[in-house]
């Protein structure tokens, strides 16, 4: 009998684990635990279901428990909720009473959607977007209603508010802080995307907290500060937190930012020692920043994979480490592309962090050649060593690449004077203008010092 | 009265270091010469003019003799060849006699197309493709043409190629080595460029040098090898060399690729020491290679622009260097990109090194999402050291920004195991997977040293 190990949650983090553990070693025997119906599938891609873009929830499923028995032979047990865990004994309690012993244990529970403390967030018509099951009932509920109110406008709200547009229902985003994705983008990229989504006709109200969820037996209006919005349905995009139920009941140590505090090889911390045998992964866990000291969420698909895969191998026997991010991210708001790397001047101003910031805006192709599309890249700098710390952009097409492009420069420590020296571009015309946005973007950089 | 710069040289260095110049110095007198009658503008734009991608050639052209005198200050004199420099006396002499002084000298003569010393290349109906007179003699000839040969199958080769063949003519490519892009692509990858221009029904005939030029008053016919093609025009597209009339006459020193060998400042050399108040970009000088020691041509508007910033600076009284460069390179090839960066296994094998490769494809989008495009990506590492060392794609969309994000990698001197580790990809479904094909290709590529 090899090894067994266990991994709770079937997100990316979760599945990657599973995999990656099977992997490292073909002997072992891997069960993974998970209370949803669906797995393996991106919450990243609902609100594009929802918007029509994909054709449907079950397009979004990769594979189902069947595949995995029978190519990973790693057995996938569903609607199977994890009660409790024993450190001691490894053994962990199911919902039905069964107990499971394990010698390595993935934590990979994710996050759950912040519910702030207001009245009525259990009205029906007031909806979470975290599971397929989510994704089902709100596109139920935009059947039948005219009016929607987003509540928080960060980059999942923003997703829906498109998709609810689309779908003919007048939409109405509220959030407390005065921009849109305030956490990761800067004040004036954020309003490229309000004033572009605003000409779609959704409407902002910035600034003002959600006040309570009114309605009878459904939802039929919202307060925001002092004015009422009458609405058919609510949807809570107001960001997600670390889901801690299994690791407090462990006394696992939690890091300032509410999340499980893990070593680089993804194990816990109990009252400052490590813990064994348990290895965590995804929205569950914080890690540490690449571009300011300190720990970070970077709650992303992208970052549990990869995390995913560091639990799976060191569960397994193997070993890996994950090392510092910088969490780029990529958005789709209808036409329009966002994506941001490392920290935002806010941010930065939080830690205290003198920054500069370099612009430029121009095209994805050469001026002259046709369905190029506007692009605006800024760039931001620690002031005293000209380190590029971040980045941030807007526009029709590419920007995936970019992205990438400015979080290897962030990642190996690069100066704003060493991108414009030594970074090169590639170029066509019908790919990029002989100096691409970035590279440009770099030399205004450059000249910050200079003024 | 300021210093006096002169530029020799209209193309992407030339112009550009005439602005930097001017940037750099305000006070100086920058005068710019060129033979051509256009300035300012990409040649790489020639062939999706030709393919009707581009609506005409005047729109190419950015800017003209008359802005850069009112918006820069810079004299530009077209159609004015410069016969001879006289370095000791820092002056030259013009096609019709006149004698101009200088301070600083900035040679940006680019290169020529090399013409094979075969028989017919001065036929009417052979065209090179190089500057926009050659671009719109070609047009006229495609008129009445019903077939071309194309001499030569790099990117510009197959560039031409499409566009001759959605102009409806019969194309036949003609290529010494044994397959297209010999010099900078993989056997691998140029086949996939092969076969997708063969679906296209363009012909290639590989592994045969290109023989004679035939025909009476006008080109009739090729030979290649034993085989006649009968064609109303060729175009020659057999590579560039360096243009080294006026380095030889002022006796420079030529590195042993045939350009102008310079220091880090794009200073020349004579017998050995350094040259002053001379300065060089563009096509005419070899540089450096970050990927391998040694000397690599660049010929890229790129690196020509970069190259010009650098000289402009110095040649103002400023102070830039030019490092060493990778060399990113990408083409539309009718709707497949192809691009790649740091040197290929064929050039690594030329230069003694072992290397390992590994492969990945998957798509631009989540695999769900609608409108993604197949993408095939291969890494290519120094078997020693696991350093990444060149890389090349082939696909339907957004290559640009990956070869750049690669090409970063590359030239902080990652390994394929930093890579997998620590290189982080931006997602959403619409505009890549959760993992990139490029961090895909690198856990294939780690792999490769385990096997």
């Amino acid at each position: 009998m090899g090894r067994k190990i266990v991994v709770i949650g079937s997100g990316a983090a979760g599945m990657t684990a599973a995999s990656a553990a099977r992997e490292t070693d073909n002997e072992a025997q891997v069960t993974l635990f998970t209370e949803e119906e669906h797995i393996a599938y991106s919450p990243c891609a609902i609100p594009f279901v929802l918007e029509g873009k994909i054709k449907d929830f079950p397009s979004i499923v990769m594979h189902d428990p069947d595949f995995y028995k029978k190519n990973r032979n790693i057995l996938v047990r569903t609607e199977t909720p994890v009660t409790s865990i024993d450190g001691d004994s490894k053994t962990l309690s199911l919902f039905d009473g069964e107990i499971v012993k394990y010698d390595s244990l993935i934590l990979a529970t994710g996050g759950k959607v912040f519910v702030p403390p207001i009245e009525g967030t259990n009205l029906p018509g007031v909806f979470p977007v975290r599971t397929i099951s989510d994704g089902i009932s709100i596109k139920e509920a935009m059947k039948d209603a005219k009016c929607a109110v987003v509540a928080g406008a960060g980059v999942i709200g923003l997703e829906m508010a498109i998709a609810l547009k689309r779908a003919g229902l007048d939409v109405t985003v509220i959030e407390m802080f005065s921009q849109v994705i305030p956490r990761i983008c800067d004040q004036d990229i954020a309003e490229m995307v309000k004033v572009y989504c605003e000409s779609l006709g959704i409407r902002f109200i910035l600034g003002t907290p959600i006040g309570s969820l009114c309605g009878e037996n459904k939802i039929s209006h919202v307060m925001a500060g002092d004015e009422k919005i009458l609405c058919d349905m609510v949807i809570m995009a107001t960001g997600v937190r670390a889901n801690l139920d299994l690791p407090n009941s462990l006394g696992l140590d939690i890091s300032p930012l509410g999340a499980v505090r893990v070593s680089a090889t993804l194990q816990p911390y109990k009252r400052g020692r490590l813990v064994p045998s348990i290895y965590l992964a995804g929205d569950v866990i914080s890690c540490e920043s690449a571009a300011v000291p300190g720990p970070t969420m970077s709650q992303l698909g992208s970052t549990a994979v990869r995390q995913g895969r560091v639990a799976g191998i060191n569960a397994a026997g193997g070993y890996a480490t994950f090392p510092p991010v910088l969490s780029p991210w990529i958005s789709q708001i209808g036409d329009m592309q966002i994506a941001g790397t490392g920290i935002s001047s806010g941010l930065a101003a939080y830690y205290g962090l003198d920054v500069v910031s370099g612009h430029a805006s121009g095209s994805t192709r050469a001026r002259y050649y046709p369905g190029g599309k506007s692009l605006m890249v800024k760039l931001i700098a620690d002031r005293e060593t000209h380190r590029i710390i971040g980045a941030q952009m807007a526009g029709g097409e590419d920007l995936n690449g970019r992205i990438n492009w400015i979080s290897a420069a962030i990642l190996k420590d690069v100066t704003a004077e060493e991108f414009v020296t030594s970074f090169e571009n590639a170029y066509c015309p019908p790919t990029s203008m002989v100096k691409d946005v970035v590279n440009i973007a770099a030399e205004d950089l450059v000249k910050r010092w200079k003024n």
